[in-house]
């Protein structure tokens, strides 16, 4: 009885790695499908696709990791036995910096690309939060003029629709970080490397300086942390902003954020640009005019917002699908202009039973210095990342579930040494474009319609000794059982088997199609 | 003049790392498509798609890399902080198996499913070898009956003519490993341990063992190498394999491959094998029986050839697609039944200009044990594997170059504060389904017409001031341009422009659509 288990030799487990997954079957079905009507969308507008390697050296990649404070720390690396260090790509920008900077002299210029594929964080795994996901960029390189963002504002709302987001569903929303600048300018100033109204009469900035503590000094080490409470506006409001700009804000969990201890005319000047959204697009670019004061970069980025509006507008692209909103920030450090995003705006219930709204899918944003790293010359470029799993996600919960397919049809197996006439059954179907498969499996017939019925399948092709001779088949319809099961489930008309029809081997394919048919309308 | 060089920031280089590559424009639309025709042949046989995760645990891939004598060399892996050492997938059957064994309770029993992806070799980097490539592989889990062998080897054919592979230019070559054991059989004494006629007279064996010396003793070691040199005649010929079954051979090369001592029978064994192919199934049947003698494995090996053969000439599959070939091998130590194999047989020119076929471009086999590793439980099962990237270079070989494509109509930008103008002319042709753009970069006529060229644009849009106000544009077709060009490039007609026709701003649309049809026709 003594067993030396240790002696056995210990099995490998069959897992993921936490914060990875597989996709199945209709999810990876509607997954290409969306992605291939997106990436149409891209194509017709003249980009064309680029498919880099998913393996990057560390130097190439750089440090440019967007949302996230300590940027080495979020990528999965290892040291190459020639080529130094190594790392998947964490993102499909890095790259296109990269390829642009080694092929810049035979590539067009502008440079419009898209991608599609995978990216790794290297972040630590929780729920719904995954260290692989699929990205789908589409970037203008080479091309300093506005009308490159308004480009891709008017693809991203064309691609939202064709990937299946009815007009009305989604919003567009755009900002430029230069407006934003202009405001924190207003509220710096820059020669003194301090807070105070930029404009103020030097003796008032003087006597400010004169009356406050050390905790109200203002630097421009706090722009982040300005930037992250603007970014969280739409969520605790005007009160909650102007918490965290002053003493600091308790939030619902009981968590404190301390205060920034701006001066309350600097506070002042964030909301008149966080509030700067009126009705109109012309009404929101006065407001925006206002906020920015004699900043030149704020005035700028108002006018380049101005200049996109209209060419938005002159391709009818109205308040319906495109708004100017000061509220979009979009990460930190790595936009140098224009930003955008783009919106779900319909309700969902969230894991609390919560009514929301989906939220964020996509963004993107003007980035001038990517391609500098390598070649030292500044290249302007735009471009936008959708989210595919969340639009995918989002799909699904506009549709009430996830996508559902029928499967194929099953030709089952009732006599094992007449396996080529079923064969033959199937390659008859396929050859008709009916999506068909025999049972490869053991067990009686039983068995095989349980495997049917897990597999969706339509039909059941049954064909025995006794069918044979007669040159008939059955055919089992399992759409329309299934249908009458659920409604007729306790009721004696079930077993009459009123969806199993008896057709002629010669009439096979004309006659699952007819099911087919009668199952889809 | 004393700059200090190393002050300077050094800046990263644009490089992919060795081995790795990028895709762009039209290569990765050829892929695209061929893979989307080649997926929806495996859709139509019942295969459900499947997406795993590029990044598996170590212990989960294990060391079953085949073609790779060393299978642990082959993996670019890294210790994770929480996770133990994970690498990125070598091929696309260990997830699968992983897969399998993890989700087996509910997936479908037999699982047919098919998978699209990169996987990575860490292997030193050559000409045409590459450490990232695409595969496109289909398997039937579950099913132990040699139908789903003959069904891969059906759907095989069927996708190489969905992706362009003409009838003819095409062969499926099957072949048993039980076969192929059967004949080692017959050469071996597995009591012994040695070599000599297994059905030879107790003595004779011992009177070989008498006068053999070492050098001439065959073991079971030497199965790999019989299998190496079998995997070669296809190049070497019988009478290459005959050499170094024997005494050796020198390549024309100048290189020398030791031989291997085998008995004269035991070589004239191996040789009735791999000259069995007959001119027909039968044929071929008849001869591989006679070279199996009387080995149970290699009787079973051949009954279930028979079998494939009989199921897939049921469909209509014969000897100009698919014909049973004994000098298929595939792999070392990996396949446990039929294997086979999809080879191109049109000639191409090598890099030294010579003719010669195109080769394999997909293989595959009957693997029963991979799932065993995870569950203990033997699992069957039957794939195989296209190698994408070396397929799609087919198709271009036999096109006669890589794919082209057309490039978008490209609207040219006479005067920038009209861009809203450009942009609504471009939108119009979008949404008539025409790909088109606006030139966003900067520079005078010329330099946009040399980027529509660079961009194989047919048709440039050009609106100057004069033509707005007459309410025209001008259209050059770049398509025509370039043919007269070509033609009369000297002559003087060139200089007046007849590829440039002016139309009405109200006839855009149609214009343009009439000069794309007159291009493609």
């Amino acid at each position: 009885m003594a067993h030396d288990k240790s002696a056995k030799p210990r099995r490998p487990r069959a897992v993921t790695p936490r914060g990875f997954r597989d996709s199945f079957g209709a999810e990876v079905r509607a997954r290409t499908e969306m992605l291939a009507r997106i990436t149409e969308v891209y194509h017709r507008y003249g980009f064309d696709p680029l498919e880099t390697s998913a393996v990057e050296t560390v130097e190439a990649l750089g440090k440019f990791l967007p949302d996230v404070d300590r940027p080495n720390d979020g990528v999965f690396a290892w040291a190459d036995a020639d080529e130094g260090w190594l790392a998947l790509r964490y993102d499909l920008t890095a790259p296109l910096a990269r390829v642009y900077a080694q092929h810049r002299n035979d590539l067009p210029s502008p440079y419009r690309r898209y991608q599609v594929g995978p990216v790794w964080r290297n972040e630590k795994p929780g729920p719904g939060r995954f260290r692989q996901f699929t990205q789908c960029d589409a970037d203008i390189v080479g091309s300093a003029t506005v009308a490159a963002d308004a480009e891709i504002c008017a693809m991203l709302a064309d691609a939202l629709e064709a990937a299946g987001i009815a007009r009305g569903d989604y919003v567009v929303r755009i900002n430029n970080r230069k407006v934003l600048n202009g405001v924190l300018e207003t509220i710096y100033d820059p020669r003194l490397g301090r807070g105070g109204p930029a404009n103020s009469p030097r003796e008032t900035i003087e006597a400010v300086f004169a009356e406050q503590d050390t905790q109200a000094v203002l630097s421009l080490d706090q722009r982040p942390d300005i930037l992250r409470t603007i970014d969280k506006f739409d969520r605790i409001g005007e009160e909650g902003v102007r918490q965290i700009l002053t003493t600091g804000r308790c939030d619902e969990s009981g968590a404190f954020f301390p205060g920034l201890n701006l001066y309350p005319w600097s506070v002042d000047a964030v909301l008149k640009f966080l509030t700067a959204r009126g009705d109109t697009k012309v009404e929101t670019l006065a407001n925006l005019r206002e906020a920015v004061g004699d900043s030149l970069v704020g005035k700028e980025g108002v006018e380049e917002l101005a200049q996109i509006a209209e060419l938005l507008d002159a391709q009818g692209y109205g308040a319906d699908r495109v708004v100017i909103d000061p509220s979009v920030v979009r990460g930190l450090g790595y936009y140098t202009g224009p930003v955008y995003e783009a919106e779900l705006t319909f309700e969902i219930l969230d894991d609390k039973g919560q009514r929301r709204q989906f939220g964020s899918v996509a963004g993107g944003g003007r980035y001038d210095d990517l391609v500098k790293r390598f070649t030292g010359q500044a290249v302007p470029a735009t471009g936008v990342s959708i989210g595919v799993d969340r639009l995918l996600a989002a799909l699904a919960a506009r549709a009430g579930g996830p996508a559902a397919e029928a499967g194929p049809v099953v030709v089952t197996v009732m006599d094992r040494t007449r396996m080529a006439g079923y064969q033959a059954m199937a390659a008859e179907l396929r050859n008709a474009g009916v999506r068909a498969e025999v049972f490869l499996g053991g067990g009686a017939m039983g068995r095989q319609l349980k495997y049917a019925d897990q597999r969706h399948s339509p039909v059941a092709v049954i064909e025995g000794e006794d069918e044979r001779a007669r040159g008939v088949v059955q055919l089992k319809d399992l759409a329309l059982g299934a249908r009458l099961a659920a409604e007729i489930a306790t009721h004696d008309a079930w077993k009459a088997q009123p969806a199993q029809v008896e057709a002629q081997r010669a009439d096979l394919v004309a006659q699952v199609r007819a099911m087919l048919a009668r199952a889809a309308g």
